[in-house]
């Protein structure tokens, strides 16, 4: 069976659940705790030298890191990834934008503002995110405003990957009060049958 | 014929250059000034919302940004891209790495020292690059220590990615005499049939 590694918070693990989810995969969920360091033990750093999760085990037990990778590798031969050409790049194009335009900014600000309490020696970090972050929101305000998902008229992986932190975007200060498409495009993502919200994964306790 | 929209200079559209000298395919190089503002301009901002380059221009006039997304788009069918399964999957694991990990650290670096002569102001987020840089370039170390390519036994899009600015870290105060299975696939990297150097390539003047 797939196992996962991973902490719920976090939206680049939320990524992989979602997908999960809405594939109907069944999977083992190993949830680690970031903060207590999980994720820097040796028998951790055996399976993924980067030291990150989301961290996907497969059933031969071969290890694949990064979440857009790993939602890359799931979503194979499914309705939630074109086959080839352009439509394909398209997906890959929104998910390398995440990664560098879009969760350095937006989830690193919720780190910030919600996991330590926006501290003063981090605010002008946290406020260079919110123009960052809201550079990021307006180019996906933009498309969104002309195709009903990122890539076009179909929801795939990377509505997946933009959804996980632009919906709790404002948990990291992010008003989306000016961006109507985009909050379209949430809502009609959450709606979609098999989707699974964070809080319903949160461990308990 | 396919149109790119880059500066030779940054790695991220060198990645491009190479891939397209490796395939030797035809193509038109349009040279981009960033500090002069070219990427800001109307025009381009209509082809690319998020104001990066490098662009591809495909041939029925589509674009296409984010310089990994363009690579696996060219190298579809090609050696240089698995065509499914974990090996390809292995190749997006290496180029996110490469956005998120490696390219923020090292390439930034680069651009505080190279372009902007290390003004004091930027010194701490200089040397702040340096620490993650050389995690990065660890993790890096420990693959190739263990397989010629980073995907395992074949040159792919996911060492070109990488190649693109680590072969110029030094210009970012790396030091890569610690790293010697990295020197020695940076040497295999560049000995490839069809290999071009940034420099071959840089405009006049």
């Amino acid at each position: 069976m797939l196992k996962v590694y991973g902490d719920i918070n976090s939206g680049n693990c939320y990524k992989v659940k979602l997908l999960l989810s809405l594939l109907g995969t069944p999977h083992e969920w190993v949830h680690m705790d970031i903060l207590a360091g999980a994720t820097r033990q040796d028998s951790f750093l055996a399976k993924n030298p980067n030291a990150k999760i989301p961290l996907l085990e497969t059933a031969a037990g071969e290890h694949l890191p990064e979440s857009n990778a790993i939602l890359n590798y799931l979503a194979e031969g499914t309705a939630f990834l074109p086959a080839g050409g352009l439509p394909r790049a398209r997906v890959l194009q929104w998910q390398f934008f995440e990664q560098y335009s879009h969760e350095p900014n937006i989830a690193v600000a919720r780190f910030i503002a919600r996991y330590l309490g926006l501290p003063e020696e981090r605010k002008q970090e946290y406020l260079a995110k919110q123009e960052g972050g809201h550079k990021a929101l307006r180019v996906m305000e933009r498309q969104l405003a002309q195709t009903p998902y990122l890539t076009g008229s179909e929801y795939t992986i990377a509505d997946i990957s933009l959804y996980a932190y632009t919906h709790v975007a404002d948990e990291g200060g992010f008003d989306l009060s000016d961006y109507p498409a985009l909050r379209g495009w949430l809502k009609r993502v959450a709606e979609h049958p098999g989707h699974v919200t964070m809080q319903q994964f949160l461990p308990a306790g």
